[in-house]
């Protein structure tokens, strides 16, 4: 492609964008299509010769934009926000428009530079403990997936308690896992993927409001520690998926300090709402902890992917995550005087990603970042305070910052097909979790985009479709 | 950021873009930079208000590009490629705008199924076996990385072996895994994090031409098997990193059928060479694999993240990484009738990377692609021929396809320092690898717009700054 049509159709595609923003309140917010009915529309080959961006952008506009369910739309309320915004899209143009790579500060100093520069900005705005910050023995690495970091997280803890790169037989011996039982499945799949076994993951109960209950993971390392197992990470999460729950950090740091466990903090959505002074609190026990991650792109106006995964002690991460073939070797590496961050994660390879993360923050500046986040939670609390004072709906779990949990008061059934119903009409999109068996319908608020109209008329939309259903039956 | 003012500096972004482009040979190719030079220029807070993107840029321009080397000029013959293109760029843009989930089939079906279809696609392309494609029990997916579709295959491999998400113990055994002693580091890490102990990692020796030797493989596996472990996996290489050598595909495919263990072929750079007739042969053999990956974002294209992975029997793979916690249930995935790609890789979250992709196939075509390709072997003969007719370099590795490896014959001290000295005038960017102790260069020919001057002219700097180097001695 020439210079020139580059920059023709890249100006049409900036249009397109710029339009489907425009116009996205215009489209159902989830998918109308059927399993297979975009596939069948496609060529089953790959075309001999090439075609045009002409072409191309036909069939987006006609096959692809169908299929599509529109997680930018101020009326998109569902699973948990992957918000972005006009300065990260264009932070991520520039990064894909340099193509390079920062796997190791040789192969592009600025890539790593600039990213150990803008997480120690994110631990001055989140108040972490200074051990986070890149001039200690710890520091910020960006990540794809708060998935990613908390593998890595256990790697990192595995590490530290059996010296697995150095140790004799390289075995894992007994280690024991904790998560509370409405930890983000992620963790779980992380403990398993590192070969601890699912006999060696122990799902800790929870209190009423589903936080993780300190007492009883103590309870449950003393008794590992007595059947000769050999505790080694807990999980606690800053604000459960399914709920919004926040495990008690302070209790649970001092059990992990005082058995020696590796203490990871899963504050993926929730974390950003740190960065309020008004918020902090939601962090208070971070000093406790060995790692921290939260995503800047779910609840910070950047796109996906984008997690950050502060550690406190790097060189147990780095120990267990680097190999160094002899192709990699370079001067700067050897000095000791730089970070290569392919050491602190799993991947090799890895894009200039903190290029959209400073566009997002220097574009609003921490006071519009807070600004947005204190709306976000406004518009929750209003639409909560509308569940209380309603005579049908009832609140069904703590709503600390953006995300409500309810239901109305008609039972599982109706409550399945009053979400059913809402979302395949298109106006709104919203899903669901299962609480003590009880069929809980879920708005998350934090759309770029989305005002109080949007939420007005949302909770307008499940009083009328909640009318409605009521009558019929 | 306003939809007008998101128009205006998306434009100014994309002429930003082009301009790069048309003045890339000006830069230094590797960053002159010194550890820290860039990160002390950034200031140490965040900023409290928002700023324009004017003064953004205007730090990009001045802070940033001087810590930039340059992976996408066409005097970039360093590590392994990492091409990119203007249709490309045009994708992933379109996919950062659209900023949807992949995560399940119902998060965004259209972000599904065009992958299945174009992973196909490629698939015919490649010409490999039907049991790699979606209609059959396997199929591909996109992945960030080959060190994420390797860690993949190493635990659809474990599953396979030992049930591991049923079995009573969740333990792993005795598993044992084989790589050469050339594999990619990312293969010994992929080993470790699953949990399979360094003891338990054997690296079988190469032949002449650095390629695994079946016949020690075997031995490796039947001690083993005499020693009551349990072998489950072998990586082999369809051009290493260091110097593009071919691993017997055929001899240790038929070895690990006799043995009942997971091939896996890691073709990451070399892979793509495979959609040219004449070069397919590469690729005899992978009728006997159960995994097979390689990068598009190296060698075809298309930015950084995108490994195209491909199982022949994906239910060992998502049996492994699937977990489905209560609020991303829903009709379409407990109906089956769906592919929900989250259950083929380790991360939960994704972005619409088959976007690019597409467009890169569907811009060049089949025969564009082969062009761009058979050009770059061209040259890179080219220049194996300038090298065998030299008196002063000698090749030290056979050069099959777009890598060569040679030396000059002053000896190990003489080529780093002539490597170092070329590297730091900034013309030109290649780097070394060892091969039996010796130092080595390497000319990995494979930008997506060098062309006959760029090698050419590679050549005479290479050769010119020898004879200065050789006559200051």
């Amino acid at each position: 492609m020439s210079s020139d049509e580059f920059r023709k159709q890249g100006k049409l595609m900036i249009d397109w964008i710029a339009y489907y923003y425009d116009d996205i309140a215009k489209h159902p917010v989830l998918s109308q299509v059927s399993p297979g009915e975009i596939k069948n529309q496609l060529p089953e080959a790959a075309p001999t010769d090439g075609e045009s961006m002409a072409q191309i952008m036909s069939d987006v506009n006609s096959i692809i934009m169908p299929g599509i369910t529109h997680w930018q739309s101020p009326n998109f309320f569902a699973y948990f926000p992957a918000n972005t915004s006009g300065p990260s899209i264009l932070g991520d143009l520039l990064s894909s428009g340099l193509g390079v790579q920062g796997m190791l500060w040789a192969t592009s100093p600025a890539c790593t530079e600039l990213e150990t520069r803008v997480l120690d900005w994110l631990a001055n705005m989140l108040q972490l403990p200074e051990k986070f910050k890149s001039n200690t023995d710890g520091g910020g690495v960006i990540q794809d997936t708060a998935s990613s970091a908390a593998l890595s997280a256990v790697l990192a803890a595995r590490e530290r308690k059996t010296n697995y790169q150095t140790n004799e037989s390289g075995s894992l011996g007994n280690l024991v896992a904790y998560v509370s039982s409405q930890t983000h499945s992620s963790v779980e799949k992380a403990v398993k993927i590192a070969g601890i076994g699912k006999n060696n993951l122990r799902l800790i109960g929870v209190d009423e409001n589903l936080a993780m209950r300190a007492d009883i993971l103590e309870t449950a390392i003393q008794k590992d520690l007595q059947d000769g197992l050999v505790p080694f990470f807990v999980c606690s999460t800053v604000g459960t998926t399914s709920t919004n729950a926040m495990d008690p950090l302070p209790e649970i740091g001092k059990i992990c300090e005082k058995y020696d466990l590796w203490m990871h903090i899963d504050a993926a959505m929730s974390g950003t709402a740190a960065i309020c002074p008004e918020y902090r609190y939601i962090l208070d026990g971070v000093e406790f902890a060995d790692s921290f991650s939260f995503n800047p792109h779910k609840w910070m106006f950047t796109n996906f992917d984008c997690n950050c995964f502060f550690v406190a002690d790097r060189s147990s991460l780095i120990k267990t995550l680097s190999i160094l073939p002899e192709y990699l070797k370079n001067q700067a590496t050897e000095s000791g005087a730089v970070f290569d961050y392919r050491d602190w994660h799993i991947q090799l390879g890895r894009r200039f990603r903190s290029l959209k993360l400073w566009f997002v923050i220097r574009h609003y500046g921490i006071n519009g970042l807070r600004y947005h986040i204190q709306e976000h939670i406004r518009l929750a609390r209003l639409f909560a305070g509308w569940i209380r004072s309603s005579a049908d709906f009832e609140l069904v779990a703590p709503a600390p910052l953006n995300l409500i949990c309810f239901a109305h008061k008609n039972g599982n059934d109706f409550n399945r097909k009053l979400l059913e119903t809402i979302n395949r009409r298109g106006k709104m999109y919203f899903t669901h979790t299962l609480i003590n068996g009880q069929f809980v319908l879920r708005m998350s608020i934090a759309q770029t985009n989305t005002q109080i109209g949007h939420v007005s008329q949302a909770w307008k939309t499940i009083q009328e479709t909640a009318s409605e259903l009521s009558e019929k039956e």
